[in-house]
């Protein structure tokens, strides 16, 4: 078979290795589910058993080169301590791919990761690619193929699931029952020791039978690699994540701010965010709006228009919308009057379309509203809310399905989400509207938050890195600090705007060249290890004469023992901002920018993505800084032009990817004011000779 | 009767004016709802009919007078324009209170609101109390009372519902056949042209039938009554509340950030707050949480203790519960090494508890945790995750509730919670769970919203208003404004600390006084109607010497016309703060604190409380704030004191309180710095002679 991904997905023969006919063993488990006449695969499945010829009714060998060729999948449920050997197996039978289901490897400790380690070997020595271990197993609803923990296969549909937890693999098999969700593939990864997320990904981005790719995800193993894949996919397919695992308490003590404000969970999911996925917060929200976007296009837009039959809901909706970043505007007084004429007198017609409790008339009422508004250009999706009787009454649901349907085949191609308030007893009617293709969010609150995580995605257009100018400083410390006037020399040599710096070795000197400068001047101690200068005294700023500046150099000589000084103009008032760079072991290049100096700790008001990004990227990172509106201008000083900062903070982010020698990069604070930036303080850790980061 | 809302909750008879024996029509649907064996109401019900002598096997007479005494309750139906002389029938037949389910009145116009105007003189005249009009009804099911649209009774229990919207006086009916919730009054207040939501909550606060209230309002007509009635209640009974009606578009567009950041919604969400209510964002959550917390204790503590059978969802319900600020601590090793023994070998007992997936054991293992996590003081509550095959067999929820009743039996009194993660296959074990008084939340992301809103409150203690020690300014501007010299001097006689300030009215004067105070000073125009002055350039900063003082005074004079000008000396650096103060129509006085200057209007980053506060809750507020670590000191800056600055904001929050003549205070910037604060400007907006606010 040409590729191990289509061996894993649509296999001819499948291979039990460690079959059982005992119940409640996992061999016996996976011989059922494979062979299970309601799943209804097609392709041939056996077992391999030392003694057996048949189990459960299926053909059984003793070793896997004595079965019948080709076996394209083999499963492996057998103990750790046999897996090396196994796959030494697989390899001579010539099986592409080899899941493994048993657990006992690097989960539980050294020597499960020994284990592990050594089955990989085998793995690479024989050309087999191993799913797991210590995994859930793997899904094709379209060919019948439950190679899985699953107690039943999920219907057949448009989504694929890529999960790190078997627990969700069960779930999209529950939901699937109870919500009309229908699958494609599911893979849950394990250890992921072999294949990883990414070669799943790529595979199901080309793959016909999925629609929406739904990821669970905890850690990764190569993340660059797996922004790449997904940021391939997600102009022509959706994908939805969740990452889990942000626990604060993990994250790791950092010297710089860069460091500190860009936690793993920050980074994974501003990258998953840049590559246009849709994240979400939770297990859920993950398959719900998954679903949503199977069943609808994405949202395109802002406005929504309501229909419902309590006024009440209709506010409660409102709010959770506009919470949600999204906006209920009053409609045109055309598209009112239009409305208003299915309406009894006392209903509104302003959105939310108020259609009040005059039940007789609903399923004309809720067809018409529905009609006007996915054919008008008013709004970016319609939400008829379908509360106790409304949904009770299966001929409104009925009218709404007919009318989307009207719309659609009309050209209209927004999405309409109903939110559902209703006793399980009209469980029947919303099985109908999924069925139909619609989905019905459970509550105001339930829909606001999913309709909102449709909104339409699309990975960022990625710039090339620009050749770094200069090269990695030749003196650092034990930490890889590079000394500072290094770091603002490269700065300088690499064209950005530094404000100039002098390094004085007496209070003498530092009087004359401050003289030079010009007052108001800033003094810095520069001594190695010294970082958190302003906690520690060794800043002194706006020192006016030639006498306040010798004494500030006297005085850190005293406190702070002998050594240089750096001198610097005091900059001119502005907005403090901040600008940042840190290498990733696992997503490569990041970039930060936001509110600098005192703020950056306070507010945390930062944007994060992965280096390099272009200048529209940089925009709109600004754009969504909540101190954004400080750029407007403050103190009648004169607006601070964000298109220059955006620049600014491109071009450092194209600088940084290319300097493959610096670690981290902190620029912290650059002074922005009408007049331009001025870079004031900068620091920079060096990788260390390996190219290993330090820490 | 000897109190009306006794007739309203425990009627002996009650009359259905406006009865019928036509399906569909309400006079009916009231009859057989209040007759209705199912229900069991005990009391008389008789209907109110032209004509008929018996409508659906009721008694019925032509008016309320000659029906046999006593009435408790009159049960309206009868079309708008009627409404006044039934209530006169009332009064003539000394009939308490009459709920009016009728719509046609202030909600649909003018003529309406006229009608309902009308209606309340005849009730005034007559004594008699009036729920609605516009309303869905009343409902005790402790004594079988549906005197309401709801197609049933909801079952017994200890939440009472008022609402203002119909909708979800149905909802309670759903979710107590769907999910258990057991209910005892449910009223919808509709209209509140008489009765409103304070009189119905003072009365279930004593009411022992009811143990958790909840509330759904969208509009308040007596903001602070209501804060102090429930107040009064919180400390003895939860109570949980949810405001609609957010609408950003509605907030005035206001002079002061005082008046821009106090919406109504922010004041009232503040004020239920303040009041110790379970303040939540949506219907789902009020029922969800007002359940929770009839079934088990409020949360007492930050710390929560999982036991769960997939380790990924406790990764993800970890997260989500830490995302509420809640926490998932390790246990201690004595405690961790009880757990481990009822576990398998892989199992964790370090919390999460991870039971594996070793199902033949999990009713042993989820009930020995339970016990073991009730009964130490290492958590403040416990989530088994019940997930698919746990959930699935009903042994194990049977585990749990034994585990819960012998912790409770034990004297442990920490909330149990469970999240529930399966197919609606098992539901009949949710049920059963449910019953068992134990919360069944949905999926980690329901869990955690859940249990975070169920922890415990209770209104904060309040001062009394000191005495205003100053009258109103005599003069103020067209908008109430006072001129900024005497606002500053009614504050210096009340003893805040403000930064002296010098009018001058010529250049010369300007020059002079500015030597005679110390460079550097500020300048700052004043002129009536000027307002945002940083903005209008009318306030120059650092000016150093007299030259630069009779220029700035002179271009002052060119550009805004002639006029005097405040003179200051120039503030130290510092930290930027705002206290603020507002009469609101319906809440009376608030005040706010938080960041000032140029930060207010980017971050938002304030409190609100109703005045006054003592120093503990002016403590509470500002802990609360995003920017509270810039209290701590910044560039080398000492520490600013919490304490200090909290004894400032009581004490400002109860002078306003007592300056009655005053609607609106803007203290922005207060300059805070280790030597404590400055009031370096202050705006007051003076009330009208008839006490009503400008505006």
């Amino acid at each position: 078979m040409s590729d191990w991904r289509t061996a894993l997905f649509n296999p001819r023969r499948v291979a039990v290795v460690g079959a059982s006919a005992t119940p409640g063993k996992a061999g016996a488990l996976f011989l059922s589910n494979l062979a299970s006449a309601e799943s209804g695969f097609a392709g041939d499945v056996i077992g391999i058993h030392p003694s057996a010829t048949e189990l459960l009714g299926r053909p059984t060998f003793p070793r896997l080169d004595a079965a019948p060729s080709p076996v394209d999948l083999a499963i492996i449920v057998t103990p750790a301590a046999t897996l090396p050997s196994v796959i030494e197996d697989c390899g001579r039978a010539s099986i592409p791919v080899a899941v493994v289901i048993s657990g006992g490897f690097a989960e539980t400790g050294a020597e499960g990761a020994l284990l592990q380690q050594k089955a990989i070997e085998a793995a690479r020595t024989h050309s087999v690619r191993l799913v797991g271990p210590n995994c859930f197993g793997v899904i094709n609803a379209h060919c019948g193929l439950n190679a899985s923990l699953s107690i039943g296969l999920p219907r057949k549909g448009g989504i694929s699931l890529v999960t790190q937890s078997g627990a969700y693999g069960m779930a999209a098999y529950s939901r699937s029952i109870d919500e009309g969700m229908g699958f494609s593939k599911i893979v849950a990864l394990g250890n992921k020791a072999d294949v990883d997320e990414a070669d799943i990904i790529a595979y199901l981005g080309s793959d016909p039978e999925t629609r929406v790719i739904a990821l669970l995800l905890e850690s990764f193993r190569d993340g660059r690699r797996l922004f790449e894949t997904i940021a391939a996919i997600t102009s022509s397919k959706p994908v939805v994540a969740l990452k889990t695992g942000r626990n604060p308490s993990a994250q790791r003590a950092a010297a710089s701010h860069t460091a500190a404000l860009s936690s793993d969970s920050v980074v994974a999911e501003a990258a998953l965010r840049q590559a246009g996925a849709h994240v979400v917060d939770d297990g859920f929200s993950l398959l719900e709006v998954a679903a949503s976007l199977a069943r609808q296009p994405p949202l395109r837009g802002r406005r929504i228009g309501i229909i419902t039959n309590s006024g009440g809901v209709g506010v409660e909706l409102t709010d959770l919308l506009e919470s949600q970043g999204l906006a209920v505007p009053e409609l045109s007084p055309e598209l009112q009057q239009k409305i208003a004429q299915t309406l009894p007198p006392h209903g509104s017609p302003a959105n939310p379309v108020d259609v009040t409790t005059d039940w007789a008339r609903f399923p004309q009422m809720y067809g018409a509203a529905v009609e006007a508004l996915m054919r008008s250009d008013e709004v970016d999706a319609v939400v008829p809310v379908l509360l106790q009787r409304s949904a009770l009454m299966p001929e409104v649901g009925d009218a709404v399905a007919v009318a989307l349907r009207k719309s659609r085949d009309a050209g209209s191609q927004k999405p309409l989400h109903i939110c559902w308030v209703a006793p399980r007893v009209a469980d029947a009617n919303r099985a109908r509207l999924l069925e139909a293709g619609i989905p019905c969010h459970l509550w105001p609150a339930g829909t606001a938050s999913a309709l909102a995580a449709t909104s339409a995605r699309a990975a960022d257009a990625r710039p090339n890195t620009v050749a770094a100018s200069s090269a990695a400083p030749a003196l650092c410390d034990a930490d890889g600090w590079a000394p500072t006037p290094q770091a603002f020399s490269l700065l300088a040599q690499a064209g950005f705007p530094i404000e100039p710096l002098v390094c004085v070795s007496s209070a003498e000197e530092a009087a004359a060249a401050a003289e030079h400068m010009g007052f108001p001047v800033v003094l810095k101690a520069e001594r190695p290890g010294l970082v958190h200068k302003s906690d520690q005294g060794a800043v002194r700023l706006g020192l006016a004469d030639r006498d306040s500046v010798a004494r500030a150099f006297t005085d850190f000589s005293h406190r702070l023992g002998p050594g240089p000084a750096l001198l610097q103009r005091q900059a001119k008032p502005g907005l403090e901002l901040v600008i940042g760079g840190r290498r990733d072991p696992s997503f490569g290049p990041i970039v930060l920018a936001g509110l600098g100096g005192v703020w950056i700790e306070a507010f945390n008001d930062i944007g994060v993505r992965l280096a390099p990004i272009d200048i529209d990227e940089a925009v709109r990172m600004v754009e969504k800084l909540k101190g954004r509106r400080l750029f407007e201008g403050f103190r009648g000083a004169p607006p601070i032009d964000i298109l220059m900062f955006a620049r600014l903070l491109a071009d450092v982010s194209q600088w940084f990817a290319a300097a493959s020698w610096l670690d981290e990069l902190d620029i912290n604070p650059l002074i922005a004011s009408g007049d331009g930036f001025e870079i004031v303080d900068v620091r920079m850790r060096i990788r260390n000779a390996e190219g290993d980061p330090h820490a």
